[in-house]
């Protein structure tokens, strides 16, 4: 066991999806601090490839590193799928694909799950994996949604723009007759009224980001990471200048107020 | 006069929408060769701030320098708005505002001129400026559009969505009765069925692409660039591998043909 109770957990995400990430960390966690690195230079990772994704996503952990954080979680999906590695220098790395799976898995009756992703998410075929490998006989229906992340970065959560397009993309769903479905993006929880009255309030919704509180609990009290007994800080920094940002993250945080917003050069 | 007329053009832009302006170019000046670079991991540009913004600018054309161009075309408004040296290291610089704004003065007979564009080249006021540099008497009013941009790198013309965001958007337009209106985002003229649906076809859409032709066009006269006279030859780079990218840029360019697509690093 590692003597570092007192440093905070580095969050990272492109943008502002891995907000909704940081908000259930920070509600399940209260004693603990968060450092959170928003790329927002080179947003959106979803629509990049796979080189490129894991590429920023080393830069994004090394750079957490190097400010001194006790675990990284990859608060964004599009990274999740490709960057693989569970530990860098001690540092354990957590993602949101693993418990993303595993709730759909225990919340779904009829074991038809549907997921929706970025294309790079689904292309990757991160989640139908898990979920196969976790229960062999389920059926996953995935559907790439490249609209919801300007959506959701536009704050246009319970539009009628917004409800059409999730009208659109959820239709394979309704078809396939899931009765759960994975909010495979960071950014998907902030349009969770217009994917929900799409999809009805039968079907279960799974944030993936809620998931993850489960993973650190465990890691917790199996003593893999230290608590913190110091009062919760949260530092908010970007690669790029932008009000519009702190905008709609402080919006997705309240209650929850950040000490502090920056911009940083990796 | 510089004896370099062989070779290429270079032209950049953060994605997929400064192939509207390649292909004008392509079009105007069948014995010009053109090397292409779109930054497609970084995109977008217009919703990024004015510094990050400059920085991709000057690193895109650091490198076209580099690998020999006899100019160098800014196709991209967000890039146009924050870049303002009209000449490196000898090499002409053409930016998209300047025709655009006179494109837009000579056919408007009210006077009244709209202009969409991204956040960053809205909030730049680059084109008010240049309007009202033209003509002290002109009225203008402006929309940042940020949804047009996903739309376009999606292929989304004249499809109800499109329409549907392209109606909310241009209402102030409408509203101020203007009679023409400057489509200022280089990706905007992929979704041109949409936006003159919804504007009517009493209005002129000012394609700043096309309008940048003329200004070539001169400079070819006076002599400040050499022609070339050898058979076109147009090479596609993009900072990220996307067949995706492939896919649209080359059904934007037909009937034209790029020789070839690779991925570079900056």
């Amino acid at each position: 066991m590692k003597s570092n109770g007192s440093l905070p957990i580095g969050v990272f995400d492109s943008g502002i999806g891995g907000i909704t990430v940081l908000k259930s960390l920070a509600e399940h966690f209260p004693q603990e601090s968060f450092l959170y690195l928003g790329d927002t230079a080179r947003l959106p990772y979803g629509s990049k490839s796979r080189d490129t994704i894991y590429k920023y996503s080393s830069q994004n952990i090394d750079y957490l590193i190097g400010l001194g954080v006790k675990a990284i979680v990859i608060a964004c999906n599009s990274a999740s799928s490709h960057y693989h590695h569970n530990n860098i220098n001690g540092n354990p790395i957590y993602n949101v694909i693993e418990p993303g799976a595993r709730s759909a898995i225990s919340v779904s009756e009829n074991k038809k799950i549907g997921v929706l992703g970025t294309r790079a998410t689904i292309q990757s075929h991160a989640y139908a994996t898990h979920l196969r490998a976790l229960d062999q006989d389920v059926s996953v229906e995935s559907v790439a949604c490249p609209l919801f992340v300007p959506l959701a970065e536009e704050g246009l959560d319970n539009d009628p723009i917004t409800n059409l397009i999730a009208y659109r993309y959820l239709q394979p769903l309704l078809k396939a007759q899931v009765d759960t479905v994975i909010l495979g993006c960071t950014h998907y929880p902030i349009l969770k009224s217009s994917i929900q009255r799409v999809l009805g309030n039968s079907i279960n919704l799974v944030d993936s980001g809620a998931a993850l509180c489960t993973d650190l609990e465990r890691d917790f009290r199996a003593e893999k990471i230290e608590r913190s007994h110091s009062p919760q800080k949260i530092s908010i920094m970007t690669t790029d200048s932008n009000e519009h940002f702190q905008m709609i993250a402080s919006q997705i945080l309240f209650p929850i107020k950040a000490h502090s917003y920056s911009v940083v050069s990796l």
